[in-house]
């Protein structure tokens, strides 16, 4: 993840960081622009096309369709922004689970307790280390595809070891009941921070596997195809070779907002905009090493 | 379910997988295309209508509509969505109680209590197997209509199996504490994910029983229909035959988007888009197995 | 409740339902048609305005206020669909507490307790009848209005039922502890279910007496009927007397709107879009029943 | 609050209630209309503009603030909207948590002990009456400002009342198991509701002393004054004498929304529009009485 | 953070507060204005450019991306408005939560029990003075950037001080537990409390140290700075000098409004719209000083 101060807006404007989208869609631009280019020659030089043809009124129909498409990607922004949002607040709810069973149990056991101290210690920062793995595993993202997959090797066999540390910390949990050294109304007030785990696991697995319908992902993509496509037909007219700058830059409106989308509705990956999991799980560590010291 | 990756914008745009819109519509545009092209040929040749004719000045309704019917459009496509992803977080949390459950039964129960280890193991799963044929069935889809369903045996009187399911699961655990196989304190931890079942069956027989208000449905169609119709009739005069692929790309915008919504809004459905509720249950078979093993 | 097949575009098009707008609207449909002729005519024939005349600018206006009434009204629709449905899941969720609570007790109580048994059985499902009934009354309704009813009989000094039968589920559960029927931990366990009945009971009246701000309510109407009272006076130049199916389409797409979000804004009436309570009832006692047998 | 009948269309829009936005913004309106007549004049009379002239396109940036405009003014709707209903969510779970916590103690209390009884009888309406009067306090709409207010006596020393109401009965609620009257797990029973009192208490003076942010108000009243204020002079031209009652209209509208807006952001005053909590705080103070009878 | 009276109208639009946007804004909208010259002046006087130059047309390109333009600082503003209402939503809760602990902790610590309740009484509100400080900390901001930060002292090792704080709060819980001056049902009651701090602070740091996407930061700089550079070459010849206050007031409006969204999506600052979290703390430590008295 890149940190950044929002109020410098040269650097944003003038700068070419290689998050930006304009790098990535800068061969479809120039493929759109020489497009245009030879659209407007066509129309022009070759068909001597009159003021008057039907052909200029087509930007009507960009017109009656620029609220379609304009709200249907901020509908797909919502979309991949609230994905992302929610991965980040998993993520802190891991924090904040991890922090908060270290600080009960720091509170419950005995401070000579080294050995299950260090137990904790070692286990409760371990979850998150494990989780990015699992997030970040071929297997992971294609858990529900339809299709199979032979080609990822134990697709369907290897064992779930986010699940393996959770079992493993509850199983501990309840050994010190067992053992009497924490008590049954201690053991209840461990009971949200211990099952938290698997829940934000689960909520992590929703996100990573199942991207927005396939449907919509296909139509958006045809729609701002057939939109672009059309535009230089009917602006070659009316705008002549200004055609190219303008069908450039709607090319680069519609395509980096559909791009953006695209890179933070997983937001598990290793994108530069995606959440820096290492850097989260590494604090996880620092604090509950902190904490249980 | 479909997973993809979407990034590939060629492979979106040029091909026509089966669970694309422009299959299901393709009849619909050709039919509307004939029609415009009836306009065209009506108002220019037959009517010869001069160009200055009040005709021309009809798109000015479709220009102050144009909002309306993109809003109504978000709005339709916000609601379906939102369903469908309510029923992805049900079906997430189905898998994240089954797993803590399982934990914390593993946790619980000595390791060699074979027969309650084996009743567990078996019931779990049940309940995600057992709900997913309840929302496939076409009773839980018409539970709450209020025309009578004589055609559908045993539709008021047939048990609801997925309550069978989870009061066996209560029964056997409160059975557990009255062996004192695990004390208050323990059956209060398991209380959260015990109750989680039955509240997970009732969101999704919400979602499938209830669709959006009837008369919203039938409006933004009638409103769709009467929109597309009346285009090519304003069109004719200003953009001739050219009216045909406009109208023709209209109609495909418009209609793409009520019909996705349309397949998502039931996502317990054995659609393309559907929830691949088979595989989730198998994936808690999977897990419960490997934990209580 | 109406339910139905949304792909069946034919006839949702081509019939007309009595739930359908069109109905209703019918009226004031024709209304503003005699009223757009009368516009046309004056203008055209009686004041032979000129082509020139500044009168044929006025649909500038209706464009820019175009976006304003379409968000509003998206504004109404959003606010009354959660509204609705805020309501189903409040019934939803009855639903579920009532099998909980159950399915809880069932497993508490001894097999042949049948006079508990009998007790919850009965009560249980009581709860929704009442729920239904309170909400259907009139008094429910004006609960926060400022102005007194003396035309409504007892509507100060009648008793609050569903109050009352949750007070009759909460005293039992109390005795059974103290009776040690159940232990105090069980006791916990049933704690959620039930005090969720006075929670929906009270989530539910709050939808029921509080109507969106009544200023909102008066400005919507205001809008939508200047925004269409002056339509025809712009358009009868540039349309003729096309203006008239023109304005009455606009007139029915704007009133629409308004109307099923004034239909459904309030989900616990009697209307073809309310919410089925009295079936929802039955299904609880069914269950109730099945479950506690 | 004034509860209505959203259907009787006719009197909405003939009747002028004293809430309606139209009265207040009438002063504003005429003398809109008055500068309006002014621009006209001006550009028309005595500047003699003519026909061509620039300021006829001034409108093309209206159209193109207009979207700016509109979604501005449905966010700030949308912002005051949900402050609203958030209180009246947080006044509703006020009679729901009276309601239970009485319930409740009416089960766990034997049925003579009058003393506790009559305690709580007056105690938890007392908190809702309280609460009413701490938030139509001024000094509680103050408490976050930065700067002193010398002028409100008391200001920074007075005790607040509600924490004092629920300190009260948190005391009873622990003396009553100190005494052994409830049991340690009927007082977890009622730990919910005991500290939902200062939950909600403190969710309403968030509302309360919150305002959207400054920045936000001061510029959409100034982006909606020059917006206004440029209007007349772009349409003297192409409309002549009729943009005064266009400008009036659009007035009316963008004013209307900024003042609803206004008016309902902060639920805890004393306008048409605010939450009725001395009505809800009888309605409580009822139900309590009815309940521990 | 300033408390304003809304309806003050004409002071919102005449004064300049040193926190409205025309200030910071004003440098960039002359830099606008002289640009805009300067393209009117080339276009017309230089070039000479026919009043049918294809120039003239450009406009069309700002009508098609107005559309997007408006919904993207929209879904800017939401995006801001949700992270500092979530913000204040979390201090809210802070505030009730020291309040809870501090009424819960009154009525179970013995009233001559000074030595626990002076410990209380100093450590409730100390939480929420270091949280202030952490979050106003540069290292706090910077905690998950990818880039290293020599130049900050400590930023790796540095103690974190409100888990130090909420550890002395849990330790001392846990031992007023184990020497029996509360039971353990008295435990449970205060473990929401106890637990809260931690997720509070969690929250907090989230909203400090992820900004939205770095991407949609960069675009959205980028496309408000195309669309206003090229908004002059497109009005020089249908405005003339007009262009010069319109394209002053466009550049006001899409700037303040993506100004207000950068000062407001961090609400933990020291700008005047941020959060008073000086004197929430305040008031906190007033509160705990008057329950525990």
């Amino acid at each position: 993840m890149i940190n950044y101060n929002p109020r410098k807006w040269f650097s944003f404007i003038f700068r070419f960081h290689k998050a930006d989208t304009i790098r990535t869609l800068s061969p479809a631009i120039v493929l759109m622009s020489l497009y245009s280019w030879g659209a407007v020659y066509v129309e022009r030089v070759f068909l001597h096309l009159p003021d008057n043809s039907f052909v200029k009124n087509i930007p009507t129909m960009h017109g009656l369709l620029g609220f379609a498409i304009s709200m249907l990607l901020v509908f797909r922004t919502n979309a991949a922004y609230d994905r992302w949002w929610e991965g980040r607040k998993l993520w802190g709810s891991l924090v904040n689970n991890s922090r908060n069973l270290a600080v009960k149990l720091n509170s419950m056991l005995s401070a000579d307790d080294e050995k299950d101290r260090s137990f904790f210690k070692k286990l409760i920062p371990l979850f998150a280390d494990e989780l990015r793995l699992h997030l970040q595993n071929e297997r992971t993202r294609l858990a529900l595809d339809t299709a199979p997959h032979p080609d990822i090797p134990g697709f369907d066999t290897s064992k779930h070891i986010p699940n393996q540390v959770a079992m493993l910390l509850m199983n501990k949990i309840n050994l010190l009941y067992r053992d009497q050294k924490i008590s049954g109304h201690q053991l209840l007030m461990l009971n949200n921070e211990a099952q938290a785990f698997l829940d934000i696991c689960g909520g992590c697995e929703r996100i990573k596997n199942t991207p927005i319908p396939y449907s919509y992902s296909v139509f958006i993509k045809k729609f701002i195809f057939f939109y672009l496509v059309t535009l230089p037909l009917g602006f070659a007219l009316t705008m002549g070779y200004l055609t190219i700058p303008v069908v450039a830059f709607i090319s680069y409106v519609l395509g980096s907002l559909e791009m953006i989308a695209e890179e933070i509705e997983d937001p598990f990956g290793k994108d530069d905009n995606d959440l820096p999991m290492q850097r989260m799980a590494e604090n996880i560590r620092k604090n509950v090493y902190e904490i249980l010291a």
